[in-house]
């Protein structure tokens, strides 16, 4: 199996990307194609410089998606999608902008048949269960016709990747009762309860962790405002735990308790511990790992797509 | 000053409704006027029988807010809403249900000149910061012109009700930069940029508490989706913190440091503190008490209404 790696984006690029796709090739036995700056990618230990793919381009943060991909023919993440398009490679990872990815997904790789947009969902691995929660940034407005096929996604990425059996499907929305949402959400309960024999009902924001389907359907717009409110919560139990920690009154064995509880239970919250998130309805594999990726988060990233691949 | 009393809407009604809008009576120098079941609000000491306005009907939780205003004519809420439309009271305070509350100020109280639809804010108190974050439920599609309008209702009421000078707004949007979002916030922007001379740009939901506008404006989808999912996360690390109190290796001291930082660090996020919201863009003041609300909050909210309607 030959997984294209984008050598360019990321915070720890390319040296955690090359080492992690190093450790990932030993693990799974697949072939690793290092795709960036050359000079840099083969000083690394252990990289076969017949593997190494150089591009003179890179993508920045700050440009335009949809414009970096069509001018920037010789970046990674452009080169890597087009061999992949054309079959020289099974799979491609990437750790940076997801804008660029997208629309390297959409352009160059494209999407599969009946599906109208590509959805970007995350992975939220809560105690022993493992849950699917889409559209977050790839469509900031969804037709209840496009919620209903990414809910056909999620759940198809569930249940093949992830094992999931006949997973529920739940569309978020602000009470639980039909009739309740906008004029989007009322549309899609309709079309849910038409055409989706495991639908689960609404979901509301608060129980979308704990009491809910094992995937949860929205737009683009909701999917983000539900992650960054969650996020920014956490970050001030966070702040508020530190600041409270270096108060003179806060003795070791406090310092004990609180660092495990922070790790454990505010941990259990983190849904970059997945690795990254697939792209869905597209007609290959497209694995987007975090932008703080480390080694070990790209060797889970490879898992997955691995995974993506084989189903 | 006379305030009308909803003494069938809360959990705690009628008790705590009476003795609270008694307290609020003494300490604030106005007259209180009780609308609900005479006979249960009689007893309570300190209460004046010339002042209870019996109703025979109530509305309950689960019917629908416009078919019970209309049909349920002698029901607390409904009486004090047209005593407050005839001037007969100055100001209407409820802890019941906010549909029906926003359904009998749109039907009896009505609207503003110039304001299409009332809205819902909450109110964040962030340290010695006030914020409103605005529309939370009332609105669940919202035109931008519609949000510009909440973005005036909200900046009016922080500045001559809660004395916040001159206050920013910003738009909660999915990034900071313009050009993000959906439709309805890409036009929005457009729309604040011309018409609002302290427009603080895009606020995304992770910064909403401490690093944002005065007042922060959505539909009524989005803020819903906001406030739940933060609500979903305290919840969790409440319970993660309860449970991890009641393991065998916790010592007194522990459980002093944790209930000290789960009362001082959690509590600052709670934001039913304030006692209630104000329904803007009506003719006459309203006030939503939360739910929950027990003798002090019932005085929190009056002071609030005092000064509504005092502005």
């Amino acid at each position: 199996m030959k997984i294209a790696y984008d050598c360019q984006g990321g915070d720890n690029a390319p040296e955690a990307i090359v080492r992690g796709a190093l450790k990932a090739a030993e693990v799974f036995n697949c072939t690793p194609y290092f795709y960036g700056d050359a000079d840099r990618i083969k000083v690394i230990d252990g990289v076969d410089p017949d593997y190494v793919i150089h591009c003179s381009e890179s993508i920045e943060g700050d440009e335009s998606p949809t414009m970096a991909i069509r001018k920037k023919k010789d970046s990674a993440i452009v080169r890597a999608l087009f061999d992949l398009k054309e079959d020289r490679v099974d799979g491609v990872i990437s750790a940076g902008s997801t804008g660029a990815l997208l629309a390297g997904g959409m352009f160059i790789v494209s999407r599969q048949e009946g599906v109208e947009r590509a959805a970007l969902p995350v992975i939220l691995t809560v105690g022993s269960q493992t849950k699917l929660l889409l559209d977050v940034g790839a469509n900031m407005d969804a037709s209840p016709e496009m919620l209903l096929s990414f809910a056909k996604m999620g759940a198809d990425y569930l249940s093949h990747v992830e094992g999931v059996e006949n997973p529920s499907v739940g569309l978020l929305n602000v009470g639980t009762e039909k009739g309740k949402g906008n004029r989007q959400t009322k549309d899609a309960y309709e079309l849910f309860e038409e055409n989706l024999p495991n639908f689960y009902g609404n979901v509301e924001a608060r129980d979308v962790l704990f009491k809910s389907s094992d995937v949860i359907v929205c737009d683009g717009f909701a999917g983000n405002v539900m992650l960054k409110s969650m996020e920014g919560v956490i970050g001030y139990v966070q702040h508020a735990l530190k600041s409270g920690l270096m108060r003179e009154d806060c003795s070791p064995e406090v310092q004990a308790w609180v660092g495990k509880f922070a790790k454990e239970a505010l941990g259990a919250l983190d849904y970059t511990r997945y690795g990254g998130v697939p792209l869905l309805g597209l007609k290959k594999p497209l694995f987007k790992a975090h932008g703080s990726s480390d080694e070990e988060a790209i060797v889970s990233a490879t898992k997955a797509l691995i995974k993506m691949i084989k189903e």
